[in-house]
């Protein structure tokens, strides 16, 4: 359960992204799991810009997260209050020396980290910088070395020569699905069912009425063996998991029985 | 660990979808997590059209699983070969009499259920639909009806009067990852990172090498309490993880060791 104190902690760093689609794209995805702070890094500031210019569709409902995003110019000053770095790559041709472990291993450590702080969070507390590279190279080695923990996502392994990665806006979505999949502080809540579970006396009153129907019908008299009554209590107990589910096949038995004696009558 | 079997039998099924970018970026994920079944439930197939075309950019890499997708005009006949059908939902603020569990929750059945079959997949054999409803709607109750189970990504509660959802690329991505997370046959590996741990001599060459250093340079005599040994050891366990590292530290100490003594000499 990730409180709201270490989502605030946690920073979400673009660098060198160019489409200001992606760009909308991530921030609607850490509204959508309760994370607020964006960070962009790149030396043109053009897509940055475009993409807090209202009207970016990805981001839908994302507008406060992309109107206090900040851009830095270099790496180094984005990650000035950073405790942790978690660099995402995605695994290409590239020789890298250091390990990298899934997000799924990678993500009790950065929990760890995000709720190791104090109740209110503060420019002091920890912070945790979750990187992502340009859509064309992901993050480079250089950028790589600034991070203490490399993660990637577990792909699909492409055709030979192929070196797929995510879409920029999805990585996003997955890597902070992964903090908030054990549940959030301020999630919607999962609407409650309140259902009286059907009891043994609606499911015997099912089972006697269907046997009726089976007898009036003429059903019991061509199929015997399927008219036991252990076999018709296993048939009953299928029907309606709730009272009211049971209290509507009564409702149909009740009816097929009436028509069939009205239809008996009438021959 | 999800097989290459148990992912052939997953089905992806976007009901309603009008945004061509939207199901390019649905194949795309799919592409991504090594899964190659889509279908399309919409009366009109306009968007579906657009998104087979060649040059949608949001599918990138996604054309074979775009050139094999079906298009189907009902949901019953999408859902004819699947065994157990799953609708997400965001939970808006309609009624829903039913339960609904979170996606890490509802996760292990459809595992199950996608290897519990034969070795080699088959017509015959399971088959789980994962729904998706339109970017504007989402399911609808009538089509979350043909659903055994109802699951939810968790997402922050937005204001008060509004109504988000997850764009539906996000959406896909996110819950196909849910059943990937834990590994999954055919997946790009991790790249073996071959090297020797740095061991106890390594360890210890340092900590007397550190030693001599904060002897030579004088610092042992201006804070006699950090030249401990015990700290100093410490001190020098915290350099080098690998062999390669602790061989670079050396290198560096032995280094520093010269120059002290060359400048000692000349003074």
């Amino acid at each position: 359960m990730l409180s709201a104190p270490g989502r605030a902690r946690l920073t979400v760093v673009l660098v060198g992204a160019r489409n200001p689609q992606n760009i909308g794209a991530a921030a609607r995805a850490m509204q959508d799991f309760g994370f607020s702070d964006l960070r962009f890094v790149n030396p043109y500031t053009a897509p940055f810009e475009a993409a807090q210019l209202e009207g970016v569709k990805s981001a839908v409902g994302a507008t406060s997260v992309m109107a206090s995003a900040r851009a830095f110019r270099s790496l180094e000053d984005a990650l000035a209050d950073a405790t942790l770095a978690v660099g995402t790559t995605a695994i290409g041709g590239r020789e890298l020396a250091r390990e990298i472990v899934t997000l799924q291993a990678a993500a009790p450590a950065m929990l760890a980290a995000l709720q190791d702080g104090p109740e209110q969070p503060s420019a002091e507390g920890p912070r945790v910088a979750l990187l992502f590279g340009s859509e064309k190279t992901g993050l480079t080695n250089d950028q790589l070395s600034h991070c203490q923990v490399l993660v990637t996502i577990p792909l699909f392994k492409p055709e030979e020569g192929r070196h797929l990665s995510m879409n920029l806006g999805q990585a996003v979505a997955v890597c902070l699905y992964e903090l908030v999949r054990g549940g959030m502080e301020g999630a919607r809540e999962l609407p409650a069912v309140h259902q009286a579970a059907a009891t043994g006396a609606d499911r015997e009153r099912l089972a006697q009425l269907l046997l009726e129907v089976m007898r009036a019908t003429g059903y019991a008299r061509r199929f015997p063996a399927n008219a036991r009554e252990t076999v018709v209590r296993r048939l009953a107990h299928q029907l309606g998991n709730t009272r009211d589910e049971a209290a509507t096949w009564l409702g149909i038995l009740r009816q097929a029985l009436a028509r069939t004696a009205g239809e008996a009558k009438a021959e």
